[in-house]
């Protein structure tokens, strides 16, 4: 018998596993369970609202259905349920992306199409173009591929497509995608103006990449009028989704219930293609009976469900943003959104949003998530992310409060220092 | 506005998407679901042997439950759900392997334990020691991180240590694991003996590679008596699950349903730990829900499900085997598994099976999978794969008779050429 010395993992590790690193704030937040905490730490949709009842009647029919019983419990294709990809294609197509069913795959989750996306175009030291800050859950997918991160810069015209691939060369890689969360972007709550994404799609057109586009909160518009896409523009522009170079993730996660995990990717068929091959090797397919399950549920009640989550993030949104007026000092500067689940804050230089969520656990109970953590390069320490799809109006009042005052506090003991 | 030249995915992509190929065999059997092709080429459990009531009754009792259902529907943690981690763990350690819940880690499928495997473990031209033939979904798995594989030979002591890692260098990697199918292995049938399981571990700990054990079908044993796991063994022999090598993946696809999508890796904490961030990065968590109901199910049925899958297959192996004894013509040998799903046919040499394939699905309407699907370097051409747990005793006997004719009247035609 060989010797039996203990296996040391990290040595066994290939290179790419030394980029998946725990995220302290996730471990952090591990420990916010407390029932006295108020949290708007999560990034996650009120249980409340969630279609219960049409959802326990959708599993009992279905599993009950002497053909779809058996079939929701059996092995499926790869590319996902027939009749969600067409549910999926004909909403596409009516919300301005005219495709097909070939052209949406289901996935769990819209953080599974980032990894598929991340395994299929990063090489190690390619670029990946994300905004700073942008979604940590995209960057920790990317991760595994090894990119280095640039900023994509949309609102000015200062940086070049001839910037983005000479820096990218450097590095030793190519430019190899970009990244977005089009609408009520996830910290930031904040859209891209049209602005913005028509010159996304110039850039990428330029340097020749795809464009990423994250839409987990598009449906979750409190107002405003709804831009296109920038897939929708992308069709415009190239005639089909078949030239376009947008890959639109969606997800059923905000709107019907994440615990089911079902997203989808929607993108030209030659890609889709290759994402079911990624799909087949990673999990073989997403579960049948979710699949069938979310089916029945977004035929049933999706057009019903999206104006109560609106009507009921909304007056959320609004109680914070009152809060926040009424109780941040000055020097505290935010975002308004028009959807979505947050609001960034930017506290005064010199604050530091790690150090103000270990004081605030302690002295006052209120959790949130540190900006430096939506940061490819470590920056945005003055920064925090607010989430108020999860708290009643009269706790975020509380809570902004009770944070309004440490906030407060720490500036007046700064001046006096 | 850029120009609008359509993307050429295929330049996009990374070098590893290279390897991420359609299969054409899986391509040509979506084209079999023809009702006249009597089909032993799936891998798939037999939909009427699937607990559906108390699956059914499940899926009821935990969306209606005023805690459970909200949380079922909820995002949850990576590792997965705790009851059901701890009742792997309690089933693991009274089957031979003593571990704990930070031993486990749910899974969509053994399937995506494998890609995060491949994942953690492969650097491209790194070497993977697999047998031959192995499992098809694993070297898909695989395949995206680019290795080399060279085959893993435990029957005979002539493959040294140093020779497998000459080899490696040679290729411009190291061997970064080795992957069995300990038990009724697909896509043979065929188990390791006790000797097998232990020349691989002293080979493993040689060359200081994990061990990846994919237990897909270890409970579906008709006769003879279990050995204990490789996981098990390499306990004993070093005192711990966190100083073993051994990384277990099983999956409750084979003996409650597949459609699912639960199954989990068992292995030392410290891996565990880097498993829970692979799969935070992948795709968040397993489906709250169907992890809670495989709880409730595996809690509740178990032990009776069990001996109720090997009673069926039993008999369908039976009837498979005593069918080709009665109808093949000489020179035609094949496997005699004691449990699982499949047998594997070995024909004489000049037969190709994807050849004899086409000629079967169009002359007597019987598919099967042409063997060379499962040999990473593409040998195997003369045999094939017939899987026996989704067709009754009678039609097994009927599609055995016309292929056994088939083959006979090629070998007769052979002979007179």
């Amino acid at each position: 018998m060989a010797e039996s010395a203990a296996i040391d993992w990290d040595k066994a590790f290939a290179g790419r596993a030394e980029g998946m690193r725990a995220s302290e704030i996730r471990e952090l937040l591990k420990l916010l369970e407390q029932p006295d905490i108020i949290s708007f730490a999560g990034g996650i949709p009120d249980p409340a609202l969630f279609p219960s009842d049409v959802l326990r009647s959708a599993f009992a029919t279905i599993l009950s259905d002497p053909e779809l019983g058996p079939k929701s419990l059996q092995y499926s294709v790869s590319e996902g349920y027939l009749p969600l990809r067409r549910w999926i294609a004909e909403r596409m197509t009516s919300t301005g992306a005219p495709c097909e069913v070939e052209n949406v795959i289901i996935t769990a989750g819209s953080q599974q199409g980032l990894d598929f996306i991340g395994k299929l175009f990063l090489s190690p030291r390619d670029t990946a173009l994300v905004t700073a800050p942008t979604y940590l859950g995209a960057l920790q997918a990317f991760n595994a591929y090894e990119p280095r991160y640039d900023v994509l810069r949309l609102e000015d015209g200062k940086r070049t497509p001839d910037a983005y691939r000479e820096a990218a060369a450097a590095a030793g890689g190519r430019v190899a995608l970009s990244y977005v969360v089009t609408e009520f972007a996830n910290p930031t709550g904040e859209s891209l103006s049209l602005a913005a994404r028509q010159r996304l799609l110039d850039l990428a057109a330029e340097i020749d990449i795809p464009v990423v586009e994250d839409a987990a909160y598009e449906a979750l518009r409190f107002e405003g009028e709804a831009l296109p896409s920038c897939l929708g523009l992308d069709i415009a522009r190239t005639g089909s989704i078949e030239r376009s170079r947008v890959i639109y993730c969606g997800t059923f996660s905000k709107t019907i219930a994440p615990g089911l995990r079902v997203g989808f990717v929607c993108a030209a068929r030659n890609l889709v293609q290759k994402l079911v091959l990624a799909k087949q090797a990673a999990d073989l397919h997403s579960a049948t009976l979710n699949q069938i399950v979310m089916h029945q549920v977004v035929e049933a009640i999706y057009d019903r469900q999206i104006p109560k989550l609106v009507a009921a993030y909304g007056k959320r949104r609004d109680a914070m943003l009152a809060a926040l007026a009424r109780h941040m000092p000055e020097g505290v500067s935010w975002t308004r959104p028009q959807g979505g689940m947050f609001i960034f804050l930017t506290l005064p230089v010199g604050f530091d949003g790690a150090e103000l969520l270990a004081q605030s656990l302690k002295q006052v109970r209120i959790a949130f998530v540190p900006g430096s953590a939506f940061f490819a390069d470590g920056s945005g320490a003055n920064s925090i992310r607010l989430n108020y799809s999860l708290q009643s109006e009269a706790t975020i009042e509380e809570g902004i409060a009770r944070l309004g005052r440490l906030i407060a506090g720490n500036l007046a003991a700064a001046r006096a220092a």
